[in-house]
């Protein structure tokens, strides 16, 4: 990222980062240096022996990712929907199967998992529409509680602050993160904590969600799916990530920087 | 975003924010504020009669985003590839018609436009599946002018100060911006750019694209297919937009901060 950042690689997960050779320029001089740069890896999922998608990622938690993908695009309910799981880290493929392999429509599935991601959203559909219930949980957490998580979120993330090129989310509660997960995408690092929760039988409601990244619907639909009450960033919500969080009970703060922070919805949750 | 901005909208563009009432929480109180947030638009692209994908975008320039996407896509080659287009801003719907309506294989489309975007990427391919050429260009800019050239586009950005929610793109020369966009994601802020380009005629080629997001494998793809030589960020690379990027010929600058620079590949087309 830049030369005041030591670079020491031997915290970060395997293959996480690559060093490359650049040339660091003022604009008077040019001088050889050293960087290290956050890695891409292309992890296609096959869905019942058939290619669903390419995930750009990074090659960390790949069957969290695979996982937590499934459950946020609605293909798959809970784990016993899953009969099989092989990753294949070499080629970059997760072979996942579910045991009603012969009622699946795969066209259905394939028309409905066009372009998730960062303002490329997956269709618009009504909140009816997706089949989402409002999050009901009395949870709450009082405001220095925020600010000394996002405190913790943000030290914690070594791949970013060597890199600058990845985006972090976690699972905590009132007190502290049990889950950190770093992603090239802000959509993927969510879906990781939510696949390990899943994998690992972890119960995700009354507990709170952290991101670094911007907020869109396609987030708080993520949110909704798991029913987690509280959706904390560091960064800002769009107009219908906070119309959708407001519809569907979630409490949504943005901006969280240094001690204050933007409540956007159902804001009872937040206490001081 | 947060109360050090003055709430005045008059100069940004129409509907690109909306206002919304929030709580500002410290430790200690809670006050009841107005925020202004980016608005979230659902743009789906008709390609041909049949629906290609629904964008999540800001609403501006929805024919040049559509156009953008298209040729990103490699839907479209070239302007005459375009028989009709008509936006429905109303519906959020953008029709496009190629001239050989007849002979287009639409479930080859759909299976090729799967989940660009941000870490969702497209398939990756090898360069040479890609039927890219490398960039040939003989441009060169100067340190100092990159500099110069990044201080006015981020002050330019006027939706991400207000809001701190939307990416930026332009397309400059040596000395100026000449065309500018801001949008929810950084695929659109440029796809807007490529768009209004082919639309108006305005030849890209010798000419250097600035962003504030950061540069994967799907962003080279996209700026050498049109044959721009220099790509210049505000953010840092991917590993494999490094790796494109050296063999498609392309100058990549990242982290420009200041009066700095990282120089990722093809450093010679940067002078001192």
């Amino acid at each position: 990222m830049n030369e005041e950042i030591p670079l020491e690689t031997e915290d970060l997960p395997p293959g996480a980062v690559e060093k490359v050779a650049i040339q660091r320029v003022t604009a008077f001089e040019k001088e050889e240096a050293e960087d290290i740069i956050v890695r891409e890896f292309p992890l296609t999922i096959i869905f019942n022996g058939q290619e669903l998608v390419t995930l750009l990622c990074s090659p960390a938690d790949l069957k969290y990712l695979a996982i937590g993908f499934l459950f946020s695009e609605g293909l798959l309910k809970n784990k016993d929907d899953i009969k099989q799981i092989i990753v294949d880290e070499g080629k970059g493929v997760v072979r996942v199967e579910t045991p009603d392999i012969e009622n699946t429509d795969n066209d259905t599935i394939f028309k409905r998992i066009i372009t998730p991601g960062c303002g490329r959203g997956a269709s618009f559909y009504s909140v009816a529409d997706l089949g989402l219930e409002s999050v009901k949980s009395n949870l709450s957490i009082k405001a220095a509680e925020v600010f000394q998580l996002m405190k913790v979120f943000q030290h914690r993330s070594l791949i970013f602050r060597t890199t600058g090129g990845v985006h972090s989310a976690a699972l905590c509660n009132n007190r502290e993160i049990m889950l950190f997960s770093e992603d090239i995408g802000r959509h993927n690092a969510i879906d990781k904590i939510f696949g390990q929760c899943l994998d690992k039988g972890i119960n995700v409601n009354d507990h709170i969600v952290l991101t670094s990244g911007r907020v869109s619907s396609e987030i708080i639909i993520k949110i909704t799916r798991r029913k987690v009450p509280i959706l904390i960033s560091k960064s800002a919500p769009t107009s219908s990530g906070v119309k959708l969080a407001d519809e569907l009970g979630i409490t949504l703060v943005g901006f969280v920087r240094g001690s204050r922070m933007n409540v956007y919805t159902h804001n009872w949750r937040i206490t001081t």
